[in-house]
């Protein structure tokens, strides 16, 4: 074939060379050629920095210039676009990006924490520079959403976008509901085969997912970018019998980001994010989200409901990711990293979650006595709260014994208020476990 | 809030005020403020153009001029760009599109039909101009599966793309499986509720999928558009009896578009086109596509399965995807329209389909007498057809007796050539079915 790129190939700096930065450069050696076509010209390392020279990563980085300091890449003519790979919210990356983004340097990167944090700050550089800010590695991986959202779903009043976010909670939470084990077992055969961190807080408390979910929401809503007003709640205190009372009641058990946008002279009114184990339906698509797969969900005022799902981390789908982004920026097809200019994004307010109306599942390990039921019964009927179910299952005496609600749809305060009442009770053996309904 | 648009107004000509057009234009009336925060500046209708000026479309017209002759659009100096949603292969459509992309109008169009026989033509304008030509709409309706495929999942080698891309057949398939009942019976219930056309030939022998098939194609693989390489079945002959036996094997049918490419040097290398119902595994996400809703399935080799689902057509979906172009438009943020330019697009080789592996479904009905199911399993065994289950149901006298068989992985051709030797056979009541099966 003739030579039909049309302009010079664009030079890539790569910072940080774990295993999202190796699958970048093998994605850019196996797929160069076609990449080159589509791109409208070769993409090329020109330079690669990370914090160990000496490494062994697997990929043989000769071919490639090491830069001890990577501050010096802003300044290089000879480096079109910067990819950061080192993670972190704060620290070299986002020095690193801050330095690029002022000198008018391009700058991709998959860093969710540092987006979450920093996002509107570096969006608002990279405006004045009138350069690329691109990230659609940080959520969800390989799956295209910061692209489905900010221009796919672009033309649509978005009211609720959620979805599940977080590979290894998503691995932990389907191994537990096919096998029937234990989350503490689960975690630790995942962190033996390498799916979960040893330090795996920042996926099973759903901090992992509340960055991703605070960006979505920006995009979904044009809303300014809040990461500390999403409320998060984990997976460690699902245990297997919550899984199997939600397979019986026609539930399966999902970590899932929600936002949800309404006016604010609403009753509901504001922008509810939260980060919370929730009982999805079996029609609904999350329910079939198997293994570490994610999958995000937005529905448009025209669109009606769109649904994404594909592989969310992991090095090769982040490398694609990544490099749809130098895509882009090789084709001169970017804009606001944003959707719109950061001064055109709306401050939000919080929207009261007590006033939301949802139904709602309530599970307490109780003492085997007498009146405990009675107890629960209640403090529910006091608070407000109207029961759908209520399920009590024996269990050996020493764990006590379990108690499943579901609820009717009422105002989240309600059930809140129910575990106000109980909790003084020196009959719970544990704090109850308050997981909502996705309708 | 400032006025933060920091471009003209878009200027759009709509031409086609079916239910597609009535839904842009209550669209940009709805969401005309987010739309201009999101594309910078405000989408304009500034001019409409359809056959018949009198009809009732149940919008109010008014506030836009009426042009009664629309190849005056191409050259006028205050539209910007020239939305085509009249629909048809050729005639009117198509000389639209010339004209406008000849004078370096940008075009956004809906019009599967034109594309897959003239896409490359209009993609070749376009480029000549520096043009936009845009085009999400034609495909899966408001789900953004082009610009998934053209940027999204650009870093890939696509393996196969593959979906349910015509909500009529999965609306009719799907009905068919939940109540039990005929194809004529759903088709004529469909007809009467609008969901489907008076004549339903388009859509229900798979040509609508095959057009949108044949651009997917050419998106995900780099080759030259070749609708007529596109093997195309519809849903006629399906029965009822057919859903019942797949779900008894674990399946579900649905019409499949499927793309498949391979080195050309390789036993089944080249492209492989298809629209076909083949049966699904349950545990595959596309068994789960109810209803009219439409999906998606790339393979790259990089991000691994990537899946897409949502509304496919529809005024208010498919307005969504035409909108979503305009922003594209209205934000500078487009390039070639296959992904790459014209002459860069390889021609294909069409793969011989014979020799691809698979397992098939095999239906039969025949008369009830002794020895036709030896006869059917002599042909398959002198094809070279290995069985792996064979059912014989007794039906009653007049419609004979049904005969069902999947076969084992094998070359397609041997299928083929099972059909072969049984063509004659006075026992076959009809020309049998064959069905292949998703692996």
């Amino acid at each position: 074939m003739t030579n039909l790129h049309r302009h010079a190939p664009l030079r890539v700096a790569l910072v940080g060379l774990g295993t999202v930065g190796g699958g970048v450069i093998r994605l850019l050696e196996t797929n160069g050629a076609l990449i080159a076509r589509r791109a409208g010209c070769p993409i090329q390392i020109v330079a690669i920095s990370a914090r160990d020279r000496n490494k062994d990563r697997g990929v043989d980085l000769s071919p490639y210039e090491w830069v001890d300091d990577m501050t010096t890449l802003a300044a290089r003519d000879d480096v079109d676009v910067v990819v950061e790979l080192i993670g972190g919210a704060d620290g070299p990356a986002l020095t690193l990006a801050r330095q690029c983004l002022n000198a008018g340097k391009p700058f991709v990167t998959a860093n969710k924490a540092m987006l979450a944090h920093h996002g509107l700050d570096l969006a608002r550089l990279a405006e004045t520079g009138g350069i690329a800010l691109k990230y659609e590695a940080a959520v969800a991986g390989g799956i295209p959403v910061i692209k489905g959202m900010r221009e796919g779903a672009a033309a649509n009043e978005i009211s609720r976008v959620y979805g599940i976010l977080n590979g290894t909670c998503n691995y932990i939470l389907t191994t537990m509901e096919k096998e029937g084990r234990s989350f503490a077992d689960v975690l630790k055969e995942a962190q033996d085969l390498g799916f979960a961190e040893a330090d795996p807080g920042i996926d099973i408390d759903g901090v992992d997912a509340a960055h991703k979910l605070s960006i979505l929401a920006s995009l979904a809503f044009g809303t300014e970018l809040d990461f500390d007003a999403v409320a998060t709640t984990g997976i460690r205190h699902v245990i297997a019998a919550d899984i199997a009372e939600a397979a019986a009641l026609g539930y399966r058990i999902r970590l899932v980001g929600m936002a949800q946008n309404a006016p604010v002279d609403g009753p509901d009114g504001g922008l509810f994010q939260r980060v919370h184990p929730m009982l999805v339906p079996l029609d609904h698509p999350l329910a079939h989200v198997d293994g570490s797969l994610n999958a995000v969900v937005a529905e448009g005022n025209f669109v009606g409901r769109l649904f994404f799902q594909g592989r969310g981390a992991g090095d090769d789908p982040t490398a694609s990711a990544v490099v749809a982004d130098l895509i882009d920026v090789a084709r001169d097809e970017y804009g606001d990293a944003f959707a719109m200019p950061v001064a055109a994004l709306t401050p939000h307010q919080s929207a009261d979650a007590g006033a939301r109306l949802g139904r709602a599942y309530l599970r307490f390990r109780v003492k085997d006595r007498p009146g405990v039921l009675a107890e629960i019964a209640a403090a529910t009927r006091d608070a407000g709260v109207s029961i759908e179910s209520m399920i009590q299952r024996g269990a050996n005496q020493e764990d006590g014994v379990l108690v499943a609600i579901v609820t009717h749809a009422g105002a989240e305060r309600c059930v809140r208020e129910t575990l106000e009442r109980l909790s003084g009770s020196d009959s719970l053996l544990e704090a109850p476990m308050v997981m909502h309904i996705l309708d």
